[in-house]
């Protein structure tokens, strides 16, 4: 039997319907989330991204401002433009799109960010949120998954999840979101990586595997066990004569191969990476909501 | 055959001598490292705890302060207290004993102490570091039983480690530390807990196992797998009219049954505990060093 095959962009746009409803009501008493997107350098993918972003804003009546530096910026002139940005009351969220160019110390713009604007979830304030299991803003990607599995029919609650990559981004705040004790995670968590020996005894076992290791079609049919739900975090980039672009992108799952053994399987594109943005959107208007209405 | 007994006494004394050989140096430039330890109320065996850490300090000259305050204490007095001592030039490291009597905000107070001299690493600012793999303090169990283990011949790198319960203290730290890529961890690391279904289908392939789930005696001599290493890190109060005060304390490792299976097995009392204790010491002397030195 063919795996059901998760549509991210579904519940995505069923995530932003129901946030359009709660930004209507924001904007009837004439608050308008706002979420501002800083671009430094001339990266296409990062350009990409950012317009992704803004988009998906524009579209359920976030204000978005994208913010374009040049790539010679200094790294004291983008913690300025920081700092001004946690002044402005027109904006609820922060973002830096990620990578920024050398000479620019990351790390410190992260912390720069008022932990309650830092929508993407990365301010160490709110990684430790999170670790102590209280979060404030829960990283986008991560956070994505758990809203696709919950709303596909797939509750981790009491499942063996195991995941694949111990990365910042995905792999290691996955694995204490999923392993804490609220209704929709709950689930005992393996955190497979580069240094596990003998993978595929884990992934055999798993109710739910996460791939998140960012090697091509990394996780074969061989790898899983029949019945499982397999989400697909992965975006590579693999060359296609055939394709007019001569490259394509694929995931960290052997697709083809995989649907015929899993129970369910998130496509790439189109699982986890709405899923992403729809959770940045909801961070959002979270902000939005917990700094202004507080204040009222 | 017989289990190694890992001696965390002997452990802990190693390490003790080093940081003496440290705090030594330190000393002869004129830095003595301090560390203020807050008490409130009358928990006997809060009293006891702080008895043990500022004993272990003075020991190897560690300057210490014990800080009685009354239990009725307001949530204000006791943040007042943490902002004076995160002023004073002579203290590197401050501790607050937990629990806090009712009516004071732990969180609120947790987050008063400067994270630069939050040794117990229990500030959201270092567990998000933690979470982000590049911490400044980490928590003194998890980073006491990542010591045991290694100083006992037990580098868990490329073995599967299973860990019993999500605690904020040990479990979920331990978790994301022990799956970090340095060479003193690096393992797979499975973190099983009341929501885990059969739990001895995992314990029983652990390569090691950390039991901290707060259960007197849970894991049996079935539940683990010949060889293993076992490292138990419960102190439970349990009933004993053969013992003079009428109970003792035990782990959460049925020791008597499991040493025969296992391949090396930490006790309680003598093992995590002592190493608890210099994790926090080596805390404190790492602050003082990164707070003093760096100024001149």
């Amino acid at each position: 039997m063919a795996a059901q095959i998760i549509d991210g962009k579904k519940v995505a746009d069923q995530i932003k319907e129901e946030l359009k409803i709660e930004i209507d009501a924001l904007r009837s008493k004439g608050i308008v989330p706002g979420l501002a997107a800083v671009l430094v350098g001339d990266n296409p993918a990062s350009a990409l991204y950012v317009r992704m972003k803004a988009s998906a804003c524009e579209k359920i009546g976030i204000f978005s401002e994208v913010i374009k530096k040049d790539k010679s910026s200094s790294h004291d002139q983008i913690q300025e433009l920081i700092v001004g940005l946690n002044k402005r009351e027109d904006i609820d969220g922060i973002l830096i799109q990620s990578p920024l160019p050398e000479g620019i110390n990351e790390p410190a713009i992260t912390v720069t960010i008022h932990p309650a604007k830092d929508v993407d979830g990365f301010h160490p304030f709110n990684q430790g949120l999170l670790l102590a299991g209280r979060p404030l803003f829960e990283p986008a990607t991560p956070l994505g998954i758990v809203e696709l599995l919950n709303r596909s029919g797939h509750n981790p609650a009491g499942k063996h999840v195991v995941i694949l990559g111990r990365g910042l981004l995905v792999g290691k705040p996955l694995a204490t979101m999923l392993a804490s004790k609220t209704s929709f995670t709950n689930a005992t968590v393996t955190l497979c990586h580069t240094g596990t020996k003998d993978i595929v005894s884990y992934t055999r076992q798993a109710d739910i595997i996460i791939a998140a290791m960012g090697k091509a079609g990394f996780l074969t049919a061989d790898m899983v066990k029949p019945g499982a739900i397999v989400i697909d975090v992965g975006t590579n980039e693999i060359a296609d004569l055939t394709h007019p672009k001569g490259k394509r992108v694929v995931g960290d799952v052997d697709f083809e191969s995989v649907k015929a053994v899993a129970g369910a399987i998130s496509p790439v594109p189109g699982g986890v990476g709405p899923m992403t943005i729809a959770a940045l959107l909801s961070n959002t208007v979270k902000a939005c909501k917990i700094r202004r209405l507080l204040k009222q």
